[in-house]
């Protein structure tokens, strides 16, 4: 590896077990090699960085301390999880992090048995840890759930009904806060605040007295026999009402970054805790790495970069990219409407309402990661009058389905969804991706339901969800760049449910007819002037509205063209299931044109260049070209000879 | 009204304005009358009971102080809400509960401008009070956001979200912890546990010494700028330091039977609260009605019962309830498969799995209101080997979707849903109805989605998850009694996929195939009677697959019949949509059979008798024929013309 760090230590380390046959002395050094090369690999490949710079010594520490893979060690979220990776077994691929065929860019089962649960939405580590913890105990195995948690992640609901459910495992939960008073924005709410002053009220812990109220001297292990009970909670208990409260034994703060300190610490609660514990461990985000220190968001999510200089690769200019458009029509909207809000859980720059937030602070919300209370904190805005934006990235969305359901739409409540990272999402993985969105909103009645098919669209569907008071209405859009597509001086109201013709084929009739929801709106013309070039009059549609249907369009369509075909980014049960069942409400399938769907994979697709992703899914020109011939040529004597 | 009993008080009482105008030593007597009209009500009507007799006092305490409907009072969950509904203009109406066009068994908008937020599901009322106080306070308006939240409510994570960002609302964010001690069972964890101390470590809030801190003589009301905001914040702070955590002032424990003690916190809260506050009140479910006092559940839901007995109208005989028959068949497969755990949110009576945990309490977990956890910590029990079933409604599987996502589905994990209320559900209406659940899973990789059409199918669909060791599985049943349907000696494994002729038209053709998911097959079956009476060939095939599907049976049926009919007691996106998709994937609507898919119409159906829920719906036997009949006479010459 030419122009690669020595690390000689490191080198020597191919898993968990020989790091255990280190001496405690060589694990500064050991960290230090395992974060020159965790910059190193990043640098290469892109990724999250921070997150794992500032867990280097926690890895080495847990490893070090507790029998993985036997102890379940569950990291929340998993993109801190680089340096784990290189430490357990994965350093010869992290050069291939996040890329097509490579590592994930988060934990994962199937890459190791030290992943024992993959992660990537937050705040799910402490359940899957009791889980784990209870199991062993009913069967009698041995090993412990350990979860490694941020102070962000413990926002979200999740993490507190696990943590109310903690008693369950008894001493075999072991929950690690790492507080780096970070989530991938600054922490809200009084759970943060409540951390800072845990933190700043006290110095970090004084190991000797820890030590020395657990009657024992390091670094002789604890013999539980030797052990009194009442002094070990009592010398866990120095601060953290807030976890003793809910059942937890509280140690800490810890300084994160000091393995004299987190290592005895660890030791202890291995041999000595008598049921939950949670460890509070203060972190720097981007540590040892100026560069990352220096940044506003510690080099949370990063392009490739320069080692030495921390500059990274500039993607290349071109069009806006959807969040962009989205933010600035949404600001251009709220200039003139004071009764916009907007609502960003933990994603104030993902989604783009960090403008927001700058320009109107006081109709701005963060709340943190807690989509279900983003969505009815929104509903009780929109019964109050207000124009409320939940803007919150598909996959996210999930995590409040019932809120939307039941707050929203039973309710008919006018709040706006605005659904970023619909689609496949590249790098990002499974997932990140946001396949399920038109599906799961597209059945609830009330709902209205838009795809945007360029960013030009995506304008004209910002301003027509702003002026839609009469019920729920999501518009969705992908990650990535726009088309390039001239932007409207003044946006349009939309007719809801309301389709356009992008493309008639020149009779007005025609061979084939495309109907498009979003952004495979590009493949299905470049698909339309393939099939023009064979001689099939092609109109393309771009439907809008995955709900209501223009009924009337579908129908048109259908009764003037030989073959149909739906195209969208999601998965079964969106725009093609809908017109599928509307044609046959109709009678329309009865004698009626071939209708074909085209949709995502019912598989889960791993991460790869996003071109790389619509090709397997199915869904560029060349398919779409492809399903067409197919359909044109089906052997329709074959089925009715079949029929007896 | 003959034989109800006399509430001279509370028959002047037509809305809380009339209510403000009493004099406090009236409001004993008016809190008197109001239980003893919601015992009666409930008598006639059966209905939740319990809760509302919890919180007779507080109703009244809370109108009497608060500028309601202006403030914006948010019952949680919204069963304990019937004498709101008394006093807030609905008394006339009170005896129609839970009937058809009747009053909804919760909070509900169109019912009064005093019910500002529907509820039904737990733990919605923070956010959607923080909603409406946000909203005041951004447009200059007036009014409060009042939450009333109980004990078992607190446990889920969206209210912890709420409150970790309640500093949003300042003082107009009032949270009225309403702590019975129970939820429907006994709550669980560790916030029950600190709550239970909180109440046990010290007396009720004495309030002569309460009032005094804040330099004042009660009940010459505070003025504001005699206040001094420390001491009132000290005041305040008589324990509830978890709530004082996140960012509340705390008052309490108050007796919340005392109207003497309620009515002055609550005017000193209203009128010198510097942030928002938690109001902690204890109070006892059933309270003022000895059956319901001394009863187990204390009357939580009841069937029409005799006042003064309180003897329940006992339900007719008849074969068991589904809930039943998971129960029985859960607990034999756990009887020989120590692997096997069970999981409930808070419910496990509704469940049925309060025998489980009564056999097999090392291995029955109720988590609380907690779905987002429960699902989770399944898949950290099945990812150790554990075969965990979760049982949750339908309609509350609705707050795990991301979990079971992201979780379940992208690991493939085996977890086992017991998935009971799907479909209708009479009287509890649209908030409860379980319509969604076969779109939102059928959608997913992985998943495999059963529906059992009878309960004798419940059995084997039981026997086939136990033994589904390769990912997720679900099983769907509906409310209510099974069919009375001979039970299987020994159950049987179900082939993956695979459906069933139920009834064969003579020729092995016919004309028409009914393909039935869930229980609607008893009307398949009467239907195809009706239809063979027509002398039209009638096929039944009971798919017991939504996903995933008996391709081979569909082809099939498609090639030999005429007319297919799918009939599914779920929205848009289930299995007829799947079928849809299927079927013109493989060419066979090119020039195949009508296909018409029936299904739970586009819209939230309220409360009534099932059998009249069903009509509205259009999935009963005559409407399946009706269908039929359509389809067979559909003018295909018609559609054939219009095509230029």
């Amino acid at each position: 590896m030419t122009g690669e760090p020595a690390t000689p230590l490191l080198d020597k380390v191919h898993d968990p077990r020989d790091l255990r046959k280190l001496d405690p002395s060589q694990l500064r050094q050991l960290a230090d090699e395992l974060r020159t090369e965790t910059i190193a690999a990043v640098g290469q490949t892109g990724g999250h960085l921070g997150s794992g710079l500032g867990v280097v010594e926690l890895t080495v520490a847990i490893h070090y301390v507790f029998n993985t893979p036997e102890d379940r060690l569950v990291w929340d979220v998993g993109h801190q999880a680089y340096p784990h990776k290189i430490l357990t077994g994965r350093r010869e691929r992290i050069r291939t992090l996040r890329q097509g065929g490579g590592l994930s860019g988060f934990t994962k089962r199937s890459e190791s048995e030290y992943d024992p649960f993959g992660a990537a939405h937050s705040s799910t580590s402490i359940s899957a840890a009791l889980g784990f913890a209870v199991a062993n105990k009913l069967t009698g195995q041995p090993g412990r759930g350990i979860a490694v948690i941020g102070d962000g992640a413990m926002s979200a609901g999740m993490a507190y009904e696990a943590m109310n459910n903690a008693r369950e495992a008894g001493s075999r939960l072991i929950v690690i806060l790492n507080d780096n008073d970070m989530s991938i924005a600054r922490p809200v709410g009084g759970l943060s605040a409540y951390l800072a002053k845990l933190v700043s009220s006290q110095p970090f812990l004084n190991i000797r007295e820890f030590a020395k109220r657990l009657s024992r001297r390091l670094p002789e292990p604890l013999h539980r026999a030797a052990k009194k009970t009442d002094e070990f909670a009592r010398g866990m208990a120095m601060g953290g009402t807030l976890f003793e409260e809910l059942g937890f034994y509280y140690v800490g703060p810890i300084d994160g970054h000091n393995l004299d300190q987190l290592v005895p610490v660890l030791e202890n609660v291995r041999d000595a805790a008598e049921g939950p514990c949670l460890i509070h461990v203060v972190t720097q985000k981007g540590k040892g790495y100026a560069p990352a220190e220096q940044s506003a968001d510690k080099y949370h999510g990063v392009q490739k970069f320069d080692v030495i200089t921390g500059e990274q690769v500039k993607s290349a200019g071109g069009p806006p990219s959807y969040t962009n458009v989205f933010a600035q029509a949404l600001l251009a909207e709220a200039q003139t409407d004071e009764r916009i809000c907007a609502i960003t859980a933990a994603m104030p720059s993902g989604t783009g309402l960090d403008k927001f937030q700058q320009t109107f602070p006081s109709r701005a919300f963060d709340v943190g990661i807690a989509e279900q209370h983003a969505v009815t904190f929104a509903a009780g805005l929109a019964a109050q009058g207000m124009r409320p934006f939940c803007a919150i990235y598909s996959t996210f969305l999930q995590r409040a389905f019932d809120q939307v359901v039941h707050d929203v739409a039973i309710q008919n409540l006018p709040v706006r969804f605005a659904i970023d990272r619909a689609g496949l999402v590249g790098a990002d993985g499974a997932t990140h991706a946001g396949s399920f969105d038109v599906t799961y909103l597209a059945t609830l009645p009330n709902f209205v339901v838009m795809a945007a098919a360029d960013e030009a669209e995506l304008v004209h569907m910002v301003h027509t969800a702003a002026r839609h008071d009469t019920g729920p209405i999501a518009f969705r859009y992908p990650r990535g760049n726009g088309t390039g597509v001239a932007m409207p001086a003044v946006p349009e109201r939309l007719a809801i449910g309301k389709g356009r013709i992008v493309r008639a084929s020149e009779k007005g009739a025609g061979k084939v007819a495309l109907l498009s929801l979003g952004t495979r709106l590009a493949e299905a013309l470049k698909a339309a002037d393939a099939l023009e070039a064979r001689g099939l009059a092609t109109t393309v549609a771009d439907m809008r509205f995955a709900k209501p249907l223009d009924t009337d369009l579908i129908r048109k369509l259908m009764l003037s063209h030989e073959v149909i075909v739906t195209i969208e980014e999601g998965s079964i049960g969106g725009l093609g299931a809908h017109v599928l069942t509307m044609a046959s409400d109709e009678g329309l399938t009865d004698h009626g044109p071939r209708i074909r769907t085209m949709r995502l994979p019912d598989v889960f697709q791993d991460q790869d260049k996003p071109e790389k992703q619509y090709d397997e899914a199915g869904l560029n020109a060349p398919q779409i070209v492809d399903t067409v011939l197919k359909a044109l040529r089906h052997n329709s004597a074959g089925v009715s000879e079949a029929r007896a």
